[in-house]
């Protein structure tokens, strides 16, 4: 076997020799109108809850995506609460989510008193496998007056809430079958997927709602922030009346006709958005500029390989990823620490949501794909800064 | 009887006499570091979950109000829920609140599954009343194992949440007794009351939490922002654990050990706070000039007083207040069309909440003084650069 480390961290510093002592995993990157619209933002006292960049930022949303209508959120968790909420989802539900995803996936179900319920991913996308969630639910579904409920369980099964994991669009048309069939909403999380394409059309927009995410350590970022996206418009007005506390408009008087949220962007956030949202499309050549080099680079190494978009997909390439062999998932740690330790940051998968204290009895179905991945998989550098060729 | 409407337009016009065509009720002031902080910011590229600013702002907070702790959260809604949380409420327990509050506090008990129970309030601190409080306990409570029920209702009572209403205080040394003997959780609601003080102690450091706001229409802003305050600290770092998903300190692992929420502020908005907070001192000053001012104006003028603080309070006058005799009660929405068609911009208080749909049927004692008073409030502008004078 071969010093499968060494070669990994060779292989890395060979795509980004330019880098300087430390190189992260993801860092945002404010070339742009970030500052002019930052001090136009608080010259106009309008930071808060209403003002021009939230809309403006909106309005980008929606044209870039292609979708109708684009509904700020102070953050992707949020975002997923209220499309869950929208959706129907209520205590003692289930919803269907991969295995393999970030926390905020599994807790967005929790906090409206339901339940993850945990499917398998494939390992061409790293995202939920809708073949063998067919036959799962061929076997525990039942459809009673139309709901579906889960046979072994007793509850609702409500929506399905894949995942596009890395910003790798996950098998979305057989997915959207699966919705009709069993009448279960599809809530696309597509917080990592910003710019990222399933069949030509932009992830996020396949279901009756979508999630973006912009954290700092995403292709965009707010500092914090999020949206949901929709192509129904009476349903992007009742998103934006729920997130903005449920006032009913009024001069002066206070008055909320249903539980509210707050749940906004401010618009100090939503004016850096604007400023990144003029840089996305350099950002997303850069990072499918910079994927392209280690996929090179990684060809001819042994015992690894780096992670490509599936066949349907044009992706944004939000992390980087490696996949070690099965014989080297031994060394995953090994190559963890040698590259963090010479200032590479790496860094493995999430952990399985069936393996956190909270989520430990929530139903699942088998996860050997999930299972085996998890040990596998490593994050490389992905930062659009990392390519430095003028575009 | 007098045009009162015509009377109070032109009082406050005397009072804020160079202000221009419209004043709103109460804007941000942007007079200090917050552009320059927000560019240090961007350069730093920390403008996320991380960075210096947030642990600055967080100092500054502990530093000024006196409590030891202060934990950054998204804004006040986001803080109530977790401090509801932290004191252990839970599903279909009882959280005693006023009547008389902005929204964010009923909807954040009903983020716990709870149930709000709404309290009177009293003239003399438009908040919460500890005399009638304790009356009604005395009549429906019952201790249990240590544990308060509602005799009524069976459920139990975790939690009193008095709010801090417009800035001023609330008699705290009696409800602090109250939550004592009737094992209550004392969480203060001081969204409106940074910089205000009951016999000398900074709000929101009374019970075991509190909370601040910083929303674009507070007495400083960071957008949109919160903090709970506290003065125990393993409660803090739980706080600060739970607030950022609950993630367990690691190189690489992403290990969650509970259920967390995505309640960080984002050190972008943190910037924005930490200009603010060297302002404050002037921002409260100068707010109180102005209350001086209108005090004076309105002493004369039949049908009207100006609200002033309880004499146990030294308060930040957040929102000045009028409120109308109840002679004149009828004529509150005649006042408030004279004046924001006039480019002066009033409102009344909040609608009670037992009047909200989600509201309706929540027990509550006699709630006679708040619909009395919230008839007669009207709210007028209160911004600190209303005041020009140096200080």
């Amino acid at each position: 076997m071969t010093d499968i480390a060494a070669d990994i961290l060779n292989t890395i510093r060979k795509v980004i020799d330019h880098a300087g002592s430390f190189t992260a995993l993801h860092i945002p990157v404010f070339e742009g109108n970030e500052k002019r619209y930052l001090a136009e933002c608080v010259d106009s006292n309008f930071v808060s809850s209403i003002g021009e960049f939230v809309d403006r930022f909106e309005g980008m949303l929606a044209a870039f995506t292609g979708v109708k209508k684009a509904v700020l959120c102070v953050n992707g968790t949020a975002a997923l609460h209220i499309c869950l909420k929208m959706s129907g989802v209520e205590r003692d539900d289930e919803v269907l989510m991969p295995a393999l995803t970030f926390i905020a996936t599994a807790n967005a179900v929790s906090y409206c008193g339901a339940v993850p319920h945990f499917i398998d991913i494939e390992e061409r996308t790293l995202g939920t496998d809708p073949r063998k969630l067919e036959e799962y639910l061929d076997e525990i579904a039942e459809l009673r007056d139309g709901a579906c409920y889960n046979k072994l369980t007793g509850r609702r099964m409500r929506a399905i809430l894949p995942m596009h994991t890395f910003g790798h669009p996950v098998d979305m048309d057989p997915l959207m079958e699966i919705g009709r069939n069993y009448n279960l909403a599809v809530i696309e999380d597509a917080a990592e997927s910003l710019g990222s394409y399933y069949k030509g059309m932009h992830t996020g927009g396949f279901g009756k709602l979508g999630i973006l995410s912009f954290n700092g350590n995403k292709i965009i970022t707010t500092g914090g922030g999020g949206a949901i996206l929709t192509n129904d418009e009476d349903m992007a007005g009742l998103i934006k009346h729920v997130t903005t506390t449920a006032k009913v408009p009024h001069p002066w008087e206070f008055y909320h006709d249903m539980l509210g949220y707050n749940y906004r962007m401010p618009a100090l956030n939503a004016a850096l958005g604007c400023a990144q949202m003029e840089k996305l499309p350099e950002f997303i050549a850069k990072k499918r500029l910079l994927a392209e080099r280690y996929a090179a680079a990684f060809a001819d190494l042994d015992g690894v390989r780096f992670f490509t978009e599936p066949a349907f997909a044009k992706s944004n390439y939000w992390l980087n990823t490696l996949i070690l062999d099965r014989d080297y998932a031994e060394q995953r740690d090994e190559v963890l620490k040698v590259t963090n330790s010479n200032g590479i940051m790496t860094r493995p998968a999430w952990t399985l949501m069936e393996y956190l204290p909270m989520y430990k009895d929530c139903p699942r179905m088998n996860l050997d794909i999930a299972e085996d991945l998890v040990r596998r998989i490593i994050n490389i550098p992905s930062s659009a800064n990392l390519i430095t060729d003028k575009l």
